[in-house]
Order: structure tokens, then sequence, then C-alpha cells
């Protein structure tokens, strides 16, 4: 039941804590008997999302387990509002493995946006451009093992050599949060402005949230997702 | 399931995530292939509790069921590593229900804590006490009923009525937290400098936070509460 | 510079960090060199807001000291992202000041809104209310002391007495937070869904942000105030 | 007034708000009259730091503005209870700074502890590891350029490109913290189980505290820093 993400990442459900059920359960809480006659538990949760009622869907908790590339996990945890357990380079030795993009992702810089991208590289630059990305992590690599090997030599500490690798270098880590916050996190990251390699894993998250909780994830899709948000000028 | 505290309070498990060998498998990601010997799991939470390497503890989560009284509400609610949703005195009506203290809890001021109770009051002096609590407590309850009556009136709103309400009214909430925040709440406020008001709800969340994570919590007991902050000028 | 607000109650600010160049400046280190190009602050301010570029909001911080009834502060510290000292009721002793709501505070119960206030109360309704809301209070108040009192008797600790107090005296604390969640706190209470009580602090408060960091409360007045939220459907 | 860390990197305070007397201040709000007897603010500092009456502490904040190697970023970031606006490399182009390390911090695997080091590398092993750091990433860098140039080319986007720069290229970012979750911060990251790299800014950060807030810093070394922590058992 892992999802595949990029060439050798993947997300993968751990545990999860809650429903849809319990997103009404503790709004009902909260509203106490009067309430009771709100017959449709999809209603009351579009209700919520629309209005910004969002600690009942605080009740709710993934767990997940991801595999990313470095620069990836650079973006994703400026999400605070999670816990999270990464892979230790100081601890463990990094695999030898490294997100190379797919042809089609060999993007330009683009001319209208400065933080995105522009047509796709063609030919000869694009094989350049793949060739080097190659080439140098498979020698970073080389010379982070020749580094920490402790054959005719003392060896350098793992937290030290582990700064050779370039930012492609494949972490992993345990990652868990709450539904308000995670609809936060894929709000921002499967959106047209995130860099493609953290909308892809944002992407695959959105289909294991919409088989999780269906009626709250409809609601977000709704009232977040393809939202606009309009000044009081442009009213 | 429910533990009674108070007169009329509870705690009750609603749902959990996790338990002792979650943390140590969120450690293990962290230290990955390297921990493979420590053989045992109950040592390596204990080495974490030591060391405060506290994220793993941040993936179990507990959500329980409180009915508390309103000034236990206001100390527990300080608490903002939490998720919550409470009943909502704007929405409903709140029960005739207040916490009126057993006479052996019905304490003179300390003369040495200015923040604590000294010796239980006695004879006539706890008599008057537990009269005018009981009787302020009734009669602002038959008010705020006469206020909210629709009876040959409009009514008062709700969310003024209830202002009329003593702090010792009880109120209830779902509260959610994960176990590293549970501790912290717990060292605070099993404490002896805790008010007995809350210590008893925190007595009872120990009670099932040992039977729910047995390893974990009895590391915390070793290290945390029992523990003593010695200055470097002390040691 | 202290600002009313409600009977007895104020909004004061003690200290403040940044001001609307601060989020350029922290915006600008972001984005490098590249911005130089944007010659207008004040246009690089509503960019950030109309597109939920939230942390360069966060580098501004505000410092209150806030006179506020107990029903009020207890929906004001659901805001967990703030930092709070409060007036210890378990220390000292409370003032005998209540709020007591202006005539025409003195709203009926709505009927389209469970959450809400319709009419205001005429008359005689009025008149009843108006007096059981100060008789109780004064009475509880007279308790309290009582029970507090050291002449000729022990005297009840402070920390239970007060649980006598109804929720409209009055309590204060020091209250800091960053701009960004602050906004935040605005727009959930500076609404007209927000009860009366605690929308007239975050209006006297959005008078103060106004003059503080003007460029940031218009973007903000523009974007989350008075902007709409369109649904993907609603598009 | 920056201070300087690493070979290229350096810390420098932007801004701050309160002092020692604004975390006093705070103090007696909580504690009210009551506290007009203790006559000594710094004995009152010493008390709140033992009791770990953290929230005064908060009332204090600090910006900095940093530069350090990704792979510190990596490990402070993890730190969540602060505010960060970093340099953009999707937006900007990175400069060509790398930290070498110093000869004596060229330290070997340590063989007792698997996260930390052992003794200094020597000799001919010290020389390869050296030039292997550097050569890699001179070429890392020479070839990010090659990449993003759009001399006769289309020129790869930076969001790609950078992935091709190793952990040891620097980065920088705007930080804001308050005082108590700067303790805690500085308690982690000054400690000798933190990695060299990063406590040599804990180190600078140290310094800089002690000069802002002399009273808070002198108890949170007696309490913190120096103290220690006995379990029950050990009591
Ligand atoms: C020597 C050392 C080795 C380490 N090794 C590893 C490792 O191998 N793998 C690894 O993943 N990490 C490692 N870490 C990082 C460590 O797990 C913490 O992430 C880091 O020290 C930040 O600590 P913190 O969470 O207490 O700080 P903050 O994030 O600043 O939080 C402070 C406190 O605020 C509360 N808090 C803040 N945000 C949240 C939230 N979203 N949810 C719940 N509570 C919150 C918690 O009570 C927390 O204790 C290491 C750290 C050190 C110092
Ligand atoms: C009109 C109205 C009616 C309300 N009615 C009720 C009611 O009936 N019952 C009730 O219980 N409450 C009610 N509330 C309170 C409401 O549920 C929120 O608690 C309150 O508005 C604070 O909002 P917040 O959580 O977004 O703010 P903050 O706590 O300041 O949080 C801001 C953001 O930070 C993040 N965050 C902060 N702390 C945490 C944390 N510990 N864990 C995870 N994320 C965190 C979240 O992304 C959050 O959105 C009502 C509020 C309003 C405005
Ligand atoms: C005996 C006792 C007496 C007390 N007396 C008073 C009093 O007189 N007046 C008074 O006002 N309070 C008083 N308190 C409450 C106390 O100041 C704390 O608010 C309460 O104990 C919660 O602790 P906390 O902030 O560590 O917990 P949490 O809010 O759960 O936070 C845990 C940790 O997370 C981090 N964190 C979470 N949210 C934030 C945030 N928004 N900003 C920064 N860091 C955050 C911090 O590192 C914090 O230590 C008292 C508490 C006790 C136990
Ligand atoms: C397209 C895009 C471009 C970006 N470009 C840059 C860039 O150039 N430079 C850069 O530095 N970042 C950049 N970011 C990261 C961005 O600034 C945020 O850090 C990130 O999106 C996380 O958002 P958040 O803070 O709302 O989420 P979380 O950290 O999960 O917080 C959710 C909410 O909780 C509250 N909260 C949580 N923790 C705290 C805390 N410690 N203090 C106060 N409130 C808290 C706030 O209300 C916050 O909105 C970019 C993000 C995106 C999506």
């Amino acid at each position: 039941e892992a999802r595949e993400v990029l060439d050798h990442g993947f997300v993968r459900v751990i545990d999860y804590m809650g429903d849809d059920s319990a997103i009404v359960q503790a709004a009902r809480v909260s509203y106490g008997a009067g309430t009771k006659h709100v017959s449709n538990d999809e209603g009351l949760i579009r209700y919520l999302m629309r209005h910004w009622h969002s600690t009942p869907f605080e009740m709710c908790e993934l767990k997940l387990h991801v595999k990313l590339p470095v620069f990836v996990a650079r973006q994703w945890i400026r999400h605070r509002t999670a816990n999270v357990n990464e892979y230790s380079a100081r601890y463990s030795i990094l695999d030898r493995e490294f997100y190379i993009p797919q042809p089609e992702q060999l993007a330009a810089q683009s001319t209208v946006n400065n933080q995105g991208r522009g047509e796709t590289l063609q030919g000869a630059e694009a094989e350049r451009v793949l060739r080097l990305l190659k080439d140098d992590a498979g020698r970073a690599y080389d010379h982070y093992e020749e580094m920490l090997s402790q054959d005719g030599q003392q060896g350098l500490a793992r937290e030290l050599a582990r700064m050779n690798l370039p930012a492609n270098v494949y972490t992993q880590w345990y990652w868990k949060v709450d539904l308000h916050n995670l609809f936060h996190f894929l709000r921002l990251r499967a959106d047209s402005h995130a860099q493609y390699e953290i909308r892809v894993y944002a992407d695959a998250i959105c289909e294991m949230v919409k088989d999780w909780v269906p009626a709250a994830y409809s609601a977000f899709e709704d009232y977040r997702m393809g939202g606009v948000n309009l000044s009081a000028k442009g009213v």
C-alpha cells in the first residue's frame, strides 16, 4: 500500500486516528444537543470547512513513512505543525540513491516567474544536464564512501562525510500530522506554485486522504484547493 | 472505562494511536540499521527519556473526553500543544452541575505558600463555606434559567446568560495530545504545586497512560516526575 | 495610550518588534537580490498577503496588556499561537469588577442563529436581567470576601474561593503574538460571527495595528477581512 | 556586531524585544500585588527558571540573521517554535561558498558513540579528505553555473540546478524566537552531544544572550546547562 513517488521515493501510511465521523463527533460536542437536527454528516463537515471551523479537523491524525530527496525534505520540514523522526546521517550511512529527473521534468528557468519552471530542455542541453547530475552524484557518493572507509585509515566521522552529498540524495522519515494542518500542507504543496518534486508527494497524499476521509477531502477540495481569494476591492 | 473525577467529572479515552513499540519504531528510523543490536525496547525508551530525545514520544497520540469545572478548564487550556473541542455555551445550555469540594478539600489559605492550601477548615467555618458555595451556585443557575426562559418573554441570548454562572460549573471537551506533550502536562499538573482539583485529573490520566504505554510511563516516572533539578552550583 | 473596552476593560500596547519594513526585509532575504527591482514595499506586502506567504508577517511581534471578563478570556485563550501571562487568582485576590452589558447589548437569543443574538431586550425584561446580573455578581463577590476573610476564622484558600465568582468578573494578562497570528485572531474575532464582547477588543486592536503597520493592515483588510473565499464550485 | 562562525558564516542580531525586566514584569502580573515584597529581580528570575515557570521568558523575543551551511540548517530548522525566512534557491542563485572544516575539526568516526566524533585525522588521510571536500564542492558549483547558464542554451531552472550542490554550501535566514524556546534550543545545541558545527553557532548566541538578558542567562546556565536532572531513583 505504499505509493511510489519520483524515482526512488514513496509515501506509506503507518497509522491513522479517526475518520469523517470523528470530525462530526467533535463538532457535536461543541454544539451539544443543538445539532441533533442536522441529519447529514457530510453537510456538517462542509459547513465546518466553509466557516474555517478548523479544530474538529484536528481530531484526526495521520502518520506516514516517507522517502524523499533532501531538497524536498527541506521544503517539507518548514511545516512546523507536525511530528517528525528522520533517518540520522550522523548515526547511519546513507544509501546510494539520488533523484534524477525524468527527461520531461528537466525544465528551463521560467522567464515570467522567477520561482518557477519554463519549457522542457531539449537535445544536447538536456543530455548534458542529466550527465552532470548523474556523474556528480555518483562521484560524490564514491568519495563519501572513500572518506568513511576504515580500511587502512581511521575513517571520517559520518556527520562530516555526509556534507559531501548533494541535495538530491534520498532521506526518509516518519511524519505525523493532524488533518487540519495536513490540509494546510496540501493546499500549499499540491498547488501549482509548489515545486513539481514536492507536488507529486502532495498529490499522492491527496489520494490517500480521499480514501481515508472522503467527506472532509471533498469539502477541502471545493473550499480550499480550487478556491480563489478575492480582495474586498475585487468583489 | 471512564474514570470518575471530582463530584461530577470524568476522563474517558476516546481513541489512541501508537504504543510503546511506535516510540521504538520511530527512534529506530532515526538511528537506522545502527540500533539493531539494542535488544531491548524498554532500554531504548529509557535512553530516549533520559536524554530528552522527545520526538519519538510525539509519535503516540491520545484522545480524551473530559468533564471538568470551568476553573480547572482554565488552567488546563493553557497547555497549547493540544487539540480541543469544547461544549459551546453560546450554542447550548449548560447543565445544573457544580463542583462542591469534599469537606476534607475545604482548605485554608496556606500561610507559607501564597499559591497553595493549608489546613482543612473545620466546624462552623467549613459549614458556612459549603453553604455559600452551594447556595450561590444554585441561585446563579436559577437566574440563568430565568434569564434564558422564553416563557412570556424574549429570553436573553445564551452567550450572555452564561456569564452569570460561577467558575465551578462543569463544562466538557474532547482533548487530543501527543505523548511527549501529555507527559509535559502530567509533570506540571500531577505535581504537588498544581491545584488539587486539576491534580486529580492528571492522576487519573497517569493511570490510563500507565496501562497504555507501560515502558514509556515508567521511564517518565523515573526521569521526570520524581526527578529533581539541581543547579550547577548545587551539584 | 490604553484603549478602553467594555465597562472596565482595556487594551494597552506594552511593546512591539518590527513594522512594515521588517516584513519587506524578511521577504527580500527569501527572494535575495532578485527583488531589488520591486520598487514598492506596499506592493510587495500586498503580494505576500494575497499569496498566503505568511512567514514574513511572523517577523513582527506585538505585546499587549489586556483587562477583560473571564468569559471573553476563555474564548481568547483558544488562540494557541501566543504567549500569555495571566493574573493568578490562586495567588492574588481579584478586584470587585464585573462586566454588566450596556442596555443596547442586552440581546435576546437569535431565532435564526443558535450561536448568536437577536433583538435587544426591552422594558421590564431588560431591567430584570440587569438586576439579576448585578445582584448575583455583587453577592458572589461579598461571599468571596467573606470566605477569604481571616477575621476570626482561618479563611478559605484563594484558589478555592475564586470558584464562586461568575464568568463576568474581570481578569488581566500580558499577551504577545506575531503579526501573522494576530491577523488570524482578528479575522476570526473582529468578524460578525464572533461574540460582541470579544469583537470590541478585536476592533480596538485593529485600530492599533492600523497605526503600527499601515501597509500590512490595509492588505489584511482587503484580502482577509472583507475578502471572499470562493469555492471551486463558486468560481 | 555580527559574530563570525565557521569559515563563512555569521550570526547577527537584527532586533530584540524585552529584557530581564520584561520577564519580571510578566511574572508580576501573574502574581499581582503579592510579589511586591520580593525585592530582588534576579532572585525572582532564578525562582522562575528553577520551577519551570517558562511563560514569563516567552515575553522576550530575539531576531537574528544567520549564515550557515545547509547541513547545519537542517538540524536547526527542527526547532519548530521559531519564525523563519530563508534565502530561496528557487528564486535566487546561491553563492560559491562552502564549509571546509579546519584541520583540527577533521575528526574520525567515534568508536564509542555512533552519533559522534573521535580523534582528529592526521597526515595523508586528512589531506585527502580536505582535497575531496574542496574539489567536489568546487566542481559541483562549476556544474551548477554551467547548468544555469543561458549562454547559448536555455538554462536549467534554478530550483533544479541547486540539487547538485552538496550539503556544505552556505544558506542564510532570518530567525526569530522567544527566550524560553531559545534557551531550549541552546540547551540542546550548545550541548556536547550536538554536532560541533551547530554548537559553535549556539555558543555564539549564548554570548549574545548573556549580554542581552544577563540575569536570565545566568539562571539558565545554572539550572539548565550545567544542571543535573536526577531521576527519582537517583535522588
Ligand atoms: C543531539 C541530537 C540528536 C538528534 N538526533 C536526531 C535524529 O537522529 N533524528 C531526528 O529526527 N531528530 C534528531 N534530533 C532532533 C530532535 O529530535 C528535535 O527535533 C530537535 O532537537 C528539536 O527539539 P524540540 O522538538 O524539543 O524543539 P521545538 O520544535 O522548538 O519544540 C519545543 C517544544 O514545543 C512543543 N512543540 C513544538 N511544535 C510542536 C508540534 N508541532 N507538535 C507537538 N509539540 C510541539 C514540544 O513540547 C517541544 O518539545 C536530534 C537532536 C539533538 C539535539
Ligand atoms: C465564531 C467562533 C465560534 C467558535 N465556537 C467554538 C465551539 O463551539 N467550541 C470550541 O471548542 N471552539 C470554538 N471556537 C474556537 C475555535 O475552534 C478555535 O479554537 C479558535 O478560533 C482558535 O483558532 P485557531 O486554532 O485557528 O488559532 P490558533 O490556536 O492561534 O492556531 C493558529 C493555527 O496554528 C496551528 N496550530 C496552533 N497550535 C496547534 C496545535 N497545538 N496543534 C495543531 N495545530 C496548531 C493551526 O494550523 C492553527 O490553525 C469558536 C471560534 C469562533 C471564532
Ligand atoms: C503550578 C503552576 C502555576 C501556574 N501559575 C500561573 C500564573 O500565575 N499565571 C499564568 O499565566 N500561568 C500560570 N501557570 C501556567 C503556565 O505558565 C503555563 O501556561 C502552563 O503550565 C502550560 O505550560 P507550557 O506553556 O509549557 O505548555 P504548552 O503550552 O503545552 O507548551 C509546551 C511547550 O511548547 C512550546 N510552545 C507551545 N506553544 C507555544 C507558543 N505559542 N509559543 C512559543 N512556544 C510554544 C513551548 O516550548 C512550551 O514549553 C501555572 C502553571 C502551573 C503548573
Ligand atoms: C510556493 C512556496 C514558496 C515558498 N518560498 C519560500 C521562501 O522563499 N523562503 C522561505 O523561507 N520560505 C518559503 N516558503 C515556505 C513558507 O514560508 C512556509 O514556511 C511554509 O509554507 C509552511 O507554512 P506554514 O508556516 O503556514 O505552515 P506550519 O508551520 O505548519 O504552520 C501552520 C500555522 O500554524 C501556526 N504556527 C505554527 N508554528 C508556529 C510558530 N512557531 N510560530 C507562530 N505560528 C506558528 C501559524 O499560524 C501557521 O500559519 C514557501 C512556501 C511555498 C508553498
